[in-house]
Formats: C-alpha cells, sequence, structure tokens
C-alpha cells in the first residue's frame, strides 16, 4: 500500500547518520532509531519530535521523572546522568499520557508493552550473545485443565539438544516478575545467553528452563466485586490467594506434566528447580514448599517467601514458616539441595531488609543456604541477570 | 520495589468489571485491558485517559484517521464503523506524537513496535489454536558472516518433531513485509496455528517454517550519505540493491547451511520452498530466481518480483523476465513445481493491477501457475493468512 514510505524506511533505517560524539544508539532501539542513545559513561540521551506537545517528561521507573526540554526545531531532548548498567524500563508522558517511546522495542513490563533501554556493562559479557554454541528459545502452548484456556510459555532447550537424542536433561521453572510476562526473561534478561556462555565454559550443567505465564485464573471463576474494598482488605486477599493458588495448580498439574512429556527431562525431584524474581521468587516460594516431592533447587531473586513485604517489626520464624519445612535443618538440608536467595544492595531499604532479615533468620537456625548480594543494583534486571549467573552453576551438581 | 502497586495491577489485571454491552475487550489486549475492544459486527470501541492532552486521534494504518473525542471525565473515546476481520495495525496520536495504545500489545510494523487490534472472522478458526496437536516455535541465533553479526530467527517445527527423530521435513522460508521483522508470521500472521491446523487435518504436510529478519548490512559496509538525493535516485537504487543483495546472500550462504545442520530437513531444492509477503514477496522472487539450484516452491503474497510497483504502462515480459527463467514454460513447469500469487481485493489500486497484470502476462506466455484473490481484505494480515493457508498445502506434494 505504502510501497515509497517502505521504501524510504528501509533505506533511512539503514543509514543514519553517523555521529560524531561517543554517544551510540542503544542495542535496544528498533532498526535505524538514532534515539534514545548511550555513552561510555552510561549516560542516556533522549529525543522526541513533539512540536505541538506542551509537556513531555521522561519517566526512567528507578529514577525521578525528568523534564524534557524543549528545543526551537520541535524536538524535545533530555539526558540523563551516568545510569547503573543493565536494562530500564522507561516510558515517556506526553501531555499527561504516559506512552512507549517510537525508537525504543518495547518490553512487557508494568502491565504493558513498555519502553526498555539497555545501559553496557563495561566488561561484562556473560549476558550477551559469543561465539559459543546456542541453545534455542521455544515458544510452546498447552492446554490447560486448570485455567480451561491454552496458555503460552517458553522454553530453553540447550545447546545439543537435538543432536544428542539419547540424553535426558534437568529443568529449571524460571519465573518473571509481577507487571511483566513469560518473555521477560529472555529479553530482558537474556537468561538464555547467560546459560549459552554458563554451558560454554563448563560453569553450569546443560539445563532445560521452562518460563511460564505468572497468571492464572481459574476456569469459571467469577471474579469478586472489590469497588470499594480497600489495599488489603480480607476480600481482595481472597482474591489474590485464589489467583497464586491457580498459577501453583496449573504450574503442577498442567505445566510440569505437558513439559515431562513434550520434553527429555528427568522427571523427578532431585532434577527439577524453581527460581523467580519478585513475584516470581514469592510464586517459587510457594510452589516449591507447598511441593517438596517436586522440587529440590530453589531460588528468590529480590524476592522470597513474602519476606520483602515484611514489616520491620514482623518476626520470621524458621520453625513455623514454609510449612514447618526448615524446623529440622539437617532434615532440610537432605531433602532441599539449595536454598538460594538474592537481593541488589540498592534495593528499596524495606525490600533489601526484608531479604536480610529472612538470610540472618536462616543463618540463626543453622538451615543451610546461599545468600548473595549484587553490588550497586536496583529492583531491576541487571540483579536478576547475575542471580541467574550464579544460581544456575550450582544447580544439579 | 513497588510492591503495593504490583499486587494492584494484578489483581486490577484480573478483575475489570464485566460490561453488559456487546463489547468486549480485544484478544490483543494487554491482560486486564478493558479497551480497546470489539463487538461482533466488527466494530472497534478505544478509550485513552488524557485530561491535559489538547487533539487525540485514533489511526488505523488502514483507515483515515479518526478524531476522537474527549469526554468530561477527561477519557478520549472513538468507535469505529465495522472492520474488515483480521489483524490490524494502528496507533494513537496525542498532541502531534505517534505512539502505541498502552491497552493493546504492540507488534513489530512499520518500523516500531505499534498497537494491533484483533478483529475475529465469523466462522473462522483456521488461524486460531484448536485443540490439535501443537508445533512449536524456537528462537534460534547464528552467525553470519555475511553481515559479520549475531542473528535472529524464528523456526517453526511441526507437531511430534522431537518424537519422530528419524523423520526429515521439507522447509519453508517464509519472509515478513517492509517495516515488520521476523516475529511478524508468528504474532500477526499467527502461521503456527495455520500450519498446526493444516497439518491436524491433513490439508498439509508437515514442514519446518523459516522466518528470517529480512533487512541486512553486510560486513564492513560503509553506507553512503545520502542527503540531498531524491527518491529513487541512481544512489539509493544502488544503496538498496546493496540491502537486497546482502540479505540474499545471508539467506543462502549463512541462514540455509545453518537450518540444514541445525535441523531435520531434507535439504535439496525438492524440499525447500520460499514465499514472502510485500517486501518479502518482492525479496522470495529474488532470491529464488537467482538460486533455482535451491528452491523449486515460489510464493509471492501480495509482492511478487516488484509487479506491484510495476507503471501502468510497463511491460512484463515473460521472455526476459526473472532471469530468462520463464522463456520456456514446459522447462519452468518441470522444474518449478509450483509458482504462486496471490493478493486481496481490496488493496491499493495499483499494486492489485500489477498483480493481476503478472497474472495475466503468465496465462498469456502459458506459465503454469496459481493465481489466488483474497475477498474484500486490503493489504493487510488477513489477506498474507489466507494466502498461507491456500498455499501451504500445495507444497511437497
Amino acid at each position: 500500500m505504502k510501497k515509497i514510505g517502505i521504501a524510504v524506511l528501509l533505506l533511512s533505517s539503514c543509514c543514519w547518520a553517523q555521529n560524531t560524539e561517543s554517544f551510540v544508539p542503544a542495542s535496544t532501539n528498533v532498526w535505524g532509531a538514532e534515539y534514545p542513545r548511550v555513552d561510555a559513561s552510561g549516560r542516556a540521551e533522549f529525543r522526541l519530535k513533539a512540536p505541538d506537545a506542551t509537556t513531555v517528561k521522561l519517566n526512567f521507573w528507578s529514577n525521578p521523572k525528568m523534564d524534557m526540554v524543549k528545543q526551537p526545531d520541535g524536538f524535545w531532548t533530555a539526558t540523563t546522568p551516568a545510569l547503573v548498567p543493565g536494562f530500564h524500563y522507561y516510558t515517556l508522558i506526553i501531555d499527561g499520557v504516559e506512552v512507549s517511546d517510537p525508537g525504543s522495542h518495547s518490553f512487557f513490563g508494568g502491565g504493558k508493552d513498555a519502553s526498555g533501554i539497555e545501559i553496557p556493562e563495561p566488561g561484562s559479557t556473560y549476558y550477551l550473545p559469543q561465539d559459543v554454541p546456542h541453545g534455542a528459545v521455544r515458544e510452546i502452548w498447552y492446554f490447560s485443565k486448570v485455567t480451561g484456556s491454552w496458555r503460552h510459555a517458553l522454553v530453553y532447550l540447550p545447546p545439543n539438544y537435538d543432536a544428542q537424542t539419547k540424553e535426558r536433561y534437568p529443568v529449571l521453572y524460571l519465573q518473571h516478575g509481577g507487571g511483566e510476562d513469560e518473555t521477560g526473561w529472555i529479553k530482558q534478561g537474556h537468561a538464555n545467553f547467560i546459560l549459552d556462555n554458563l554451558i560454554a565454559s563448563k560453569s553450569s550443567k546443560p539445563i532445560i528452563i521452562v518460563m511460564a505465564y505468572g497468571y492464572a485464573r481459574r476456569a469459571g471463576y467469577v471474579e469478586p466485586d472489590l469497588t470499594g474494598k480497600p489495599f488489603g482488605s480480607p476480600e481482595m486477599m481472597k482474591a489474590m490467594q485464589e489467583m497464586s493458588q491457580t498459577f501453583e495448580d496449573d504450574l503442577t498439574q498442567a505445566l510440569i506434566p505437558f513439559i515431562d512429556s513434550t520434553f527429555r527431562t528427568v522427571a523427578d525431584r532431585d532434577h527439577r528447580a524453581m527460581a523467580g524474581l519478585s513475584m516470581g521468587g514469592m510464586q517459587t516460594f510457594q510452589v516449591t514448599f507447598d511441593h517438596l516431592e517436586l522440587f529440590s533447587y530453589i531460588g528468590g531473586f529480590s524476592g522470597a517467601g513474602g519476606m520483602s513485604m515484611m514489616r520491620g517489626d514482623q518476626k520470621f520464624d524458621t520453625k513455623t514458616a514454609f510449612n514447618g519445612a526448615l524446623a529440622d535443618p539437617a532434615a532440610f538440608a537432605k531433602r532441599v539441595h539449595l536454598l538460594w536467595i538474592g537481593v541488589g544492595t540498592e534495593e528499596p531499604a524495606m525490600m533489601h531488609a526484608g531479604i536480610v532479615k529472612l538470610h540472618n533468620a536462616l543463618d540463626e537456625a543453622k538451615v543451610t543456604h546461599i545468600f548473595y548480594e549484587s553490588p550497586g543494583t536496583a529492583h531491576e534486571w541487571q540483579t536478576w541477570r547475575r542471580d541467574l549467573k550464579d544460581f544456575a552453576p550450582m544447580l544439579f551438581q
């Protein structure tokens, strides 16, 4: 229909002007978009053509909003201070409406397709594609009797999965955070490249990773009318519990059987792990401690058993927590091969303190576990990439 | 970081109010978004909160722009007339800035992550997930010496690919249109569901589909400065030819060998097809006619050998076109098992006429081919879904 437009697009895409400054287009940009761009110190420059707008703000979710400045040519611009390396969500707020930046690819977060920008970490290549054998990521669809619907998941298969047709592999179930979806660990997290690199250096065994969609509505469930119910009301908590339980049932009753019948897995608890970030970490603790007959490796990345939501004055009781599974540390250590919790040092104080409190309580009760703090990173993907890089090598050893 | 926000999001996501009208949220919406919504007649309702905006327009790429109307509560609304069934790209224009709708998932088109809305086609299920065996879609990465970079592609593997470890499969290379990318045939086109359903009904053989990224910049290529060069200038045409040739070289020298060494293909021309839509159709004709030693099935969906760009007074000469491959129709029919061209009846007149002209010239020269017209559909995905549904069953018979 728009042949000329397409041709121009193709050509302009391929041939944006080379700028002579140190700023280069971000790797998260759409093909050919010159902005946003980043420099070696981690600063990012943004530009948007909006001659008729009254206000344009740059909304980094991990930073205060920043006013963009209108230039005489109708473009709005902003340059950030040096940003922490890694992936950052952001949006633009144009005359009060929060939207994605047309120059960036979009990434599912905050319940929508939001913009994201990658700030390179000098010297870090563990989450980038290298010249090593690559696994494949598969999209799968399975029908869940729990939800009464087709559900979509992603599955990472290690290099040589196809060639080694007699080989069977252990499985890690790896969950996204609240507001994100099953694409997050690949698109934002680069979990596939992290594992490719770990497997190539023999730091990690070849494993299958399953990334499920972390929301579930039970077949036939009638949603309650929560109009006027305050946050944290019993009705709301009940609805949330119902959602959590439905996810747990879908994972354990629909997804795991589907995975074990579709792929060459080792289908026992000694070869099955679960981990997740933030909300996914809380789901991990719920699912695994409810089903220790299914799992023997547990990871909570910036979210572990509700710890991050605990008030400072609340006590974590290792005798009663997690269905009492920790009450006998020796028995627990025999049963669960790895209990791993991580947090970034720059996460919000309450969240950081909650995870540290869990760690201290586990130490005090002599519950064997690993505690990892990611230096200088916040409640963001760089923390979780590092978590995975340290967690995966400890699996199935 | 925003635990309360996430909890609210989750809950609000699950529990939007049930409306009593016939409008329901579009299947292309993000989880929980109540708008846009569609009714059984194909109308679509849009709503956006933008109390401070001065103008908001609804921009369906296949229809004239529509002013949205500001309501006293700060929401802008619009309801379209009945739309043609299928997938439609759209954007919102807020105070002059074209952005995606936060309520819709985004789909790569027009060189950016744009919004899309699915209008159901009454009675049509061929492109929807059904209770049949499902193939898997894989993301793969391969290093291309042609471009000097890692490249991403999607691969559809038919149901039972994993179980039938002795079986080898023919391959269809299937290309997206200009401004789209390798994700289009799955996300917008539902090629995987179309094939699942065709294979289940035994209308199509089980095949592998490879969807490549249709842009390529040669390693070391220095892009020309086209500042001030008019559209169609020799310099611009040369740059476009260079891009086309690079794509052709990447596909034939890097991707095909990678696919044949990675998957259980039948690696010969009798078991290799290529098709594409719009720009991808033009690429298909270029690549296949340059490499008849590699391909024996050819499909052009709304784009075939540049026909759609031909001026009305230009002649299509079957003696000289496509490197003279059609000059001897009997020899051609022996060599190429299928030459297939399709177009929607509602495509722009020049495009429709161009494809019809090719069809007529082929008829006149007695070149065996299939011509398919999709009734009532435009230069949009419903045309290409139908193309694939009719094209795939004719492959490898």
